[in-house]
C-alpha cells in the first residue's frame, strides 16, 4: 500500500479574490464537441504477464446482431482515447420485455481495467472513481443518455440480468467528444523517427483530453485542476495547441480562492461552488511562482504579471513557515511537499531544489513587476537557499545530494538540484551521468517526477541520454498499448498504482504529456 | 424450487382490432398523484424466526443531521405501502467532495427484502426485478430524481463509497405516490371486529397500489395486466373503489390485442408498444368470459356485452383444443391452466371446474348477446361437462374429486368443483367441510388460490369457516407486519416463493385483495 494523501481541515477559512474569479469565469469557454462511435468489437484476454489485451476483433457491424442474454457481454472500442458523453440505442429481442433489463456498463481507457473486478477494490481513494454503472432499462428499445463524462477507449456492456423470455441488443452508440482544443490545431515535429512520432501523438492526447473547462489532472480521475499538473500541461500547450485563455483562467482561480491568508492550494473546485480545496502541498503553492513566470515568457504580458505578482509572492513568504534551519520542515510533516509518489522518498532535499527553482524565477517576476523590496528580499533568499542547499545535502563523498536524517540519494533530489542551478552547469551535466551511472535505488514511479529527470538531463545538454530515458518510459508504455500516458508507470511492475490498487489509476494523466513540449522545444 | 413458467412462442403472430384498442386508449385517464415524505429513520434486524423487523425508530428530523461515510447507511420508513416516484435531495459534509458518491438505493415493501443480499439471488426470473439502484454523483449538493416507478414502504440509502474527506446527507426525501384511485374514496365496513378492519385496509391499500394506467398483478412484479388478477380485481374494485373505466379498457385491451386466431394472453404490456404477451394459460382465456359476466352484473351494460360477446365466445371455442375426452389435457402440458403455484399441484380436475365455471357465465352471455345458436351450443357443452366432472374426477370412495393419472386430492380442485356448481348446494357444502376436516396435504400456496376456497365455503354458505380461514391466512400476513397482501404466503415457511427465492417476490399482490370485496359482500 502506497501512502495516503488524505488532507483534511476542519471548518477552514477561505479568501475570495471577486475580481479574479470573475475573470476566470469570463475565460471560459465552451467546448469542442466532437461525435463519434466505435470502430469494432473486441474481446479482451490476458497477455502472458497476466495484464489485458485485446485478443480478437470483430466488425462493428455485428453488433445489432448480438442477442445479450444473462451473462452476455459485447465490448466495443472507440479507436483511441476519448473523453465525453455516451447515448445507446438499446432494443430487445425474442419475446415481449417482461422483466427490467439490468446492465453494467464499464469504461476503460485500457484493456486491464475491463478485466479489473471491482468487488476486489481495496484501495484507499474511493471506489466511485472506477467507471463502472449498474442501470435498469424497464421499457425497450430506448436511448440510454448518460448524464455523466467518462474517459475511455473501451465500452463493456455486460447483460446482467433479462429473462428467459428476451434478449437486449445494442444498436448503436454515440460519444459525444469532449475538450477544449482540437488534435487538427497541432502540426506533427519534421523528421522525427516513428517510435518517438507516436510518444508524441500519445503526449498531445493525452493533453487535449485533460483540457476541459480547466486543465484537469486526469479525465477519469480526480477530474480537477491541480497546480503541479497545471504546471507542466501549460507548458506543453504553450509547445503546442496555444491556448492561452485557458492558463490564464487557471492561473485567476488560484489567485482567486486562496485559504484566508491568501495560501494558494494544491488543488480547487470549480462544482458546485468554485472553492480552494483543504489540501496543501508545499512545493505546489510554490508551483503558482512558476507558472506566471512560465506564462510572461511565453506571452509577454506584464499586465498580468503586475496583477498577480502580489499573490505569487505571498506564496513564497507562506513557503518560509514551514522552514526551519533554511530547509523545508519535513520531520514535522514528511509528505509537506509532493515531489512523486515513490515510496520511502524523502522529500526534504528536493523540495528545497523547488524551493531554489521557484526564488529564481520569483526574483524575475519581482523585477518585472517593478516590486524593488521583494526583489532584493528574494534576492537574499536565494543565496541562503543556495547555500543551504549545499551545507545540508550535498555529500562530497558519494557525488549526490542526501535527503532526510537517512541520507538517501533520490533521483528526484538529483533532478530537481539541478533544474535549480545549484551548481553551474558542468557540474550539474557531472550529476546527471553519474547518477545515470550508478542508478540509485531511489527512483521513480510516475512520469511527472520522470519528467523532471529527463528535463534536468536537457537542462545540461544531455539530449540523447534525455532521449534514450524517454523511449525505455514514454515508449514502455505506448509498447503496452497506450494510446495517452499514464498518471503511474513502473516499467518493472505493472500493478504499480499510488493507490494500492490499479483500477482507480488514471490512464491519461496531464503529468505524463510533456513529451509533446520537449521534443520541440529541445530537437 | 418451483416450477418454472416460461413461455416463448418464436415469431408468434398477432391481431389487433383497432377499434378496441381505440377505446382503450381512450379509457386511460391520468393517476392520482400524492406527494409525501418518509415519516421515520429504523433500524431493520432480524426477529427469531430469522425474517426482518424493525428493531429501532429514530425521528425524521434525525436523517439530515446523519453523515454517511463509506459503508454508512440509514433506512426511511414511509410509514406504509406506496407505489410512486422518489426524488432525494443530497448534500456532502466535511471537506470538500473530492470523489463521486456512490451509493446504494434498496427500495423494500417489508423490511426483510433490507436484509437481502441481491449478489446471491439465484431464482428462475430476472434479477433485474429486486428494486435496488447503483448511483454515481459527481457533484453535491444535487436533487437525485430517480426516473423509475417503485413499490415500497422502506428505503435504504448506503454509501458503498464517499472519500476519507467528504461524507454524504441526505436532506429530504419526496415521494410522488399514484394510483388510478383514491383511499379516501371508500368507507370502511361497519361493525367489523379490529382484526378483519385491519384485513379489509390492508385488502383497501393493495388494490389502490395495483390498480395503475392498467389492473397491474404487482406494482413491485411484473407490474403488469394479468388477466387472472384483473378477475379478482374487478370484483374487488365493484365493492369498493367502483372504477369501471379501468375495467372496461382492460377488457378492450384483452379483446383488442390477441393471437391471430383470437385467442386471449394470459397478460399483455402497454409499453413500448401495445401487444399481447406469447403467455397463454387455458383458465386465463376462458376468464375473459367470467370478467364480461360480472362486469355485466355489477353495471347491466348490455351494449358492451353485445360489443365483446364474440370475443368470450372465441375462447369457450379455443379452449376445447386444448381438450380431450372431454377434460382439459393436460397430459401434453402439465401447466396448460395456472390454478396456482402450489409444486406438485395436478391441473386437469380444477381446470375442469374453471371450465364449468365459464360456460355457465359464457350460457348467460350468449343468451344476453341473442347468440341462440352459441347459448345452445354451450348448453351442450355444459351438460358434457358435468357428466365429465363426475366421471373423471369424482371418487365416491373417499368422498373427493381427484385429478390426473395419480388421482391427486387437493384444496383446489374441491373449491373450483364447488364453485362450478358440479354438485347441488348441500353436497357441495358437504364436501367443503369433508376438506376442512380432512386436510389433504395438496393445499395452496397463493392468496389466489386461497381467494377460491374461501369463496367455495361462502358459495355453499359456510361464513364462519371462511371468516376462519380469512383470519389464519390473511390475518397471518398481517401478525408479520404486512401493509399490503403478498403474492405467496405459506404461514409453515417463510421462504415461501414460486421463483425459488423471495427477493422477487411482491408483497403487495392484486390477487390477494379479495378480503375487501368478500367482507362487503357476504357478511
Amino acid at each position: 500500500m502506497a501512502e495516503a494523501l488524505i488532507s483534511v481541515i476542519p471548518e477552514m477559512k477561505r479568501k475570495t479574490v471577486e475580481a479574479f474569479v470573475q475573470k476566470a469565469v469570463e475565460l471560459d469557454h465552451d467546448l469542442i464537441e466532437k461525435k463519434t462511435a466505435p470502430v469494432s468489437l473486441v474481446t479482451i484476454g490476458r497477455a502472458e504477464n497476466g495484464s489485458g489485451v485485446v485478443t480478437a476483433k470483430e466488425s462493428i457491424e455485428e453488433m445489432p446482431k448480438k442477442r445479450l442474454a444473462k451473462g452476455d457481454s459485447i465490448c466495443m472500442d472507440f479507436g483511441d482515447h476519448h473523453v465525453g458523453y455516451v447515448t445507446l440505442k438499446l432494443h430487445s429481442a425474442g419475446s415481449p420485455q417482461d422483466a427490467p433489463a439490468f446492465l453494467r456498463l464499464k469504461f476503460a481507457e485500457i484493456p486491464n481495467e475491463i478485466l479489473d473486478d471491482s468487488s476486489t477494490y481495496e484501495g484507499w481513494i474511493s471506489k466511485g472513481w472506477i467507471q463502472e454503472e449498474f442501470v435498469h432499462i424497464d421499457v425497450l428499445p430506448c436511448e440510454l443518455k448518460l448524464p455523466r463524462r467518462y474517459a475511455f477507449r473501451y465500452l463493456e456492456v455486460l447483460a446482467l440480468d433479462t429473462s428467459q423470455k428476451f434478449q437486449v441488443v445494442v444498436e448503436g452508440v454515440e460519444l459525444t467528444a469532449v475538450s477544449a482544443v482540437s488534435m487538427d490545431a497541432v502540426k506533427p515535429v519534421e523528421g522525427l523517427p516513428e517510435d518517438l512520432q507516436k510518444i508524441d501523438r500519445a503526449s498531445l492526447k493525452t493533453l487535449q483530453d485533460c483540457m476541459q473547462h480547466v486543465f484537469e489532472d486526469g479525465p477519469k480521475r480526480d477530474r480537477r485542476l491541480w497546480i503541479g499538473d497545471l504546471r507542466l500541461q501549460a507548458k506543453a500547450n504553450y509547445a503546442t495547441f496555444g491556448n492561452y485563455d485557458l492558463v490564464k483562467r487557471c492561473m485567476y482561480l488560484f489567485a482567486g480562492l486562496t485559504r484566508d491568508d491568501g495560501k494558494i492550494g494544491a488543488c480547487l473546485f470549480t462544482e458546485p461552488v468554485m472553492q480552494v480545496d483543504d489540501t496543501f502541498l508545499w512545493d505546489y503553492s510554490l508551483f503558482f511562482v512558476s507558472i506566471l513566470y512560465d506564462y510572461y515568457q511565453e506571452t509577454k504580458d506584464l499586465d498580468l504579471v503586475k496583477e498577480l505578482w502580489p499573490a505569487a509572492c505571498r506564496q513564497i513568504e507562506l513557503a518560509l513557515e514551514d522552514m526551519k534551519d533554511g530547509v523545508p520542515d519535513t520531520e514535522k510533516n514528511p509528505m509537506l511537499a509532493f515531489i512523486d509518489w515513490k515510496d520511502g522518498i524523502d522529500r526534504q532535499a528536493p523540495a528545497q531544489g523547488v524551493w531554489i527553482y521557484c526564488l529564481r524565477q520569483g526574483k524575475v517576476l519581482a523585477g518585472l513587476a517593478e516590486d524593488t523590496k521583494a526583489e532584493a528580499r528574494i534576492g537574499k533568499l536565494l543565496e541562503e537557499a543556495l547555500e543551504n542547499a549545499v551545507k545540508h545535502f550535498w555529500d562530497e563523498g558519494q557525488g549526490f545530494f542526501v535527503s532526510g536524517p537517512a541520507r538517501q540519494v533520490s533521483w528526484s533530489t538529483q533532478a530537481w538540484m539541478v533544474l535549480a542551478d545549484v551548481f553551474e552547469k558542468e557540474k550539474s551535466r557531472e550529476l546527471m551521468l553519474h547518477l545515470l551511472e550508478e542508478n540509485p535505488e531511489m527512483g521513480v514511479a510516475t512520469p511527472y517526477a520522470y519528467h523532471h529527470v529527463i528535463e534536468a538531463l536537457l537542462h545540461v545538454g544531455e539530449k540523447e541520454k534525455a532521449l534514450e530515458l524517454m523511449r525505455t518510459y514514454w515508449g514502455g508504455m505506448i509498447e503496452l498499448g497506450a494510446d495517452t500516458f499514464w498518471e503511474a508507470f513502473d516499467p518493472k511492475d505493472p500493478n504499480a498504482s499510488p493507490y494500492g490498487n490499479t483500477q482507480v489509476n488514471s490512464f491519461c494523466h496531464a503529468w505524463s504529456c510533456t513529451p509533446a513540449w520537449l521534443l520541440r522545444e529541445y530537437f
